[in-house]
């Protein structure tokens, strides 16, 4: 379908008590593990017209006429397939039945990603997030909000794993990503629960027939080798679950850890820490430095060096920036 | 082959010089990530026949000559399959020719699973660790050297994704268990590596049929999902033995977190720490009572409990443990 049916429910009342309390429990989700307080705030919803995305939309909806906040919605066509002007009339016509503003843009995704060398999938992501950040700024958005759910999140752990993350980066995506204001609010709910809970309120949904593609790695994760790890484990969604909050409590941890300056690295606050301490503040102090993640590998090798007093020794990080060894500590430089 | 040919390297200097530094680097592995000095000891090494711990007795053989250890070997004949008889007489003699004492013994671990109501795999797991507890006992072996390898390793750190481990648990086996002496020496080094050693070495080994039965988790694991991921990334070992050392270093961490006493639980002190400490300090305690594993949705109820004081709430813990919240802290008990 490519208009969303009008006679739907408007509000958490006429929805099935179980459906409210789902809107409920993501409004918790958000409040208490991400810490976001929506009250009064202007939140832009992504939708693709996924499942996922409409579920967003539609829990944002309601919860918005109790909590009192404004939601917006954005899509961007990738123009990548046929069905895809479809899709940009679903999500135009379901923001109009919800009395929602929608801004429909269109990219050239497959030229964009000519044009940086990258693939498909992350020169939608990159054209996407350059739309929200536009319009956080043209339409005084406090948060975007984005459709992630627990299977994408088991999704991103084993792709962590596979492609060899630290901790607490395997743990997963996060739900609140202040850098560029991104939300998650469905992140603890599994794809099923959502496609139940759009099913219940009537809209319909879009399927994006990308995510079969076995060309991509994700959906090779996704179709070939999660669909092993559940028959293993059935509950494996709630492993991920458990890891990620495990994930979010220790990275806040490490966070406070960073307060020290990194100007200040010297010998003797580095010897007075441990080196796990050493290793995550390194990290920390690297990420400060702009983008470009810090490998495990030479963070090991680093605080070798500075154990055995090399002084001179650099070590290169991603994204040009570089740590010395002094005579005095270990100084961190950002790309010249 | 049920008997070693007798004409092998006898010291590290017959290897190929790459053969004997990879000797040595296994011997630098349980130094420094283990911690672990093996001058003067006495080591047992399990030996089963299979590549593994056949290499694992060459390698700590040609070491004991080198660093002046002793070197010892058991081998359990699991009566399971026809060919037990052969792996037995293929230990005896590959300890005869290198001059190393081999205790041979048998357990009839069909009953064994029966009797505990237990799967094949655990049972044989828990009668060798038996006779190597009994072994220490009587031949005054100060540890116990097991053939894991990172093959092994990497199926571990999976298994243990699916079924939901917490952190540093996901990390892997330990290197080191000093409850049980164990040791891994070889934990990092790739199956195919051991394979490449033994056959150099000329001393055949014996393959073990049940590695590739489908109906045991772990070999669905090895022979299915393992390749999958290897296919994603060929060099996924090294992720494993990255995410490994960051998980010991961790574990570490936490470790020296523990030395404040458990009896001392009180609000005070509780309320000085972050969440993530008290979680870990939580399962620290747990521990110390006795076996059987602390679930971390448990420790997070405990947790959220103590929070809203919820006095004489109590939490039940695998192993019959309990926790208790009261008026002045976390009261731990072990069962009664």
């Amino acid at each position: 379908m490519t208009s969303a049916p009008a006679d739907i429910p408007q509000t958490l009342q006429d929805l099935l008590p179980k459906w409210a309390h789902f809107c409920l429990y993501a409004g918790r989700f958000v409040e208490e593990e991400l810490g976001i307080d929506l009250d009064g705030r202007r939140v832009l919803v992504g939708l693709s017209g996924g499942v996922d995305s409409t579920a967003l939309l539609l829990v944002l909806h309601y919860l918005s006429k109790r909590v009192d906040f404004t939601v917006g919605a954005a899509h961007l066509d990738h123009q990548l397939r046929p069905e895809s002007a479809g899709d940009a009339a679903f999500a135009r016509s379901l923001c109009e039945n919800l009395g929602i503003d929608c801004v429909v843009e269109s990219c050239d995704v497959a030229r964009l990603a000519e044009e940086r060398g990258v693939g498909l999938e992350e020169a939608g992501r990159e054209a996407r997030y350059r739309l929200y950040a536009a319009l956080r700024e043209s339409g005084g958005y406090d948060y975007v909000a984005l459709g992630h759910q627990l299977d994408d999140l088991s999704e991103d752990v084993l792709m962590r794993l596979i492609r060899g993350a630290g901790w607490p980066g395997l743990s997963g995506m996060p739900g609140y990503d202040p850098l560029r204001a991104l939300i998650r609010p469905l992140l603890l709910i599994p794809k099923s629960t959502l496609r139940a809970f759009v099913t219940h309120v009537g809209t319909g949904w879009r399927e994006d027939a990308s995510n079969a593609d076995p060309t991509m790695t994700r959906n090779r994760v996704r179709n070939e080798i999660l669909p092993l790890i559940e028959k293993e484990n059935p509950a494996f969604w709630q492993s991920v679950a458990r890891l990620w909050r495990i994930g979010r409590v220790e990275q806040d941890f490490w966070d406070g850890l960073e307060s020290g300056a990194c100007e200040n690295l010297d010998n003797t606050r580095l010897k007075s820490l441990h080196k796990a301490e050493r290793l995550h503040l390194y990290k920390a102090c690297l990420d400060r430095l702009g983008p470009g993640q810090a490998l495990a590998d030479t963070l090991f090798k680093l605080d070798e060096a500075w154990r055995e007093k090399r002084n001179s020794a650099v070590f290169q990080f991603p994204g040009d920036k570089t740590a010395t060894i002094t005579a005095s500590g270990v100084v961190f430089s950002p790309k010249h």
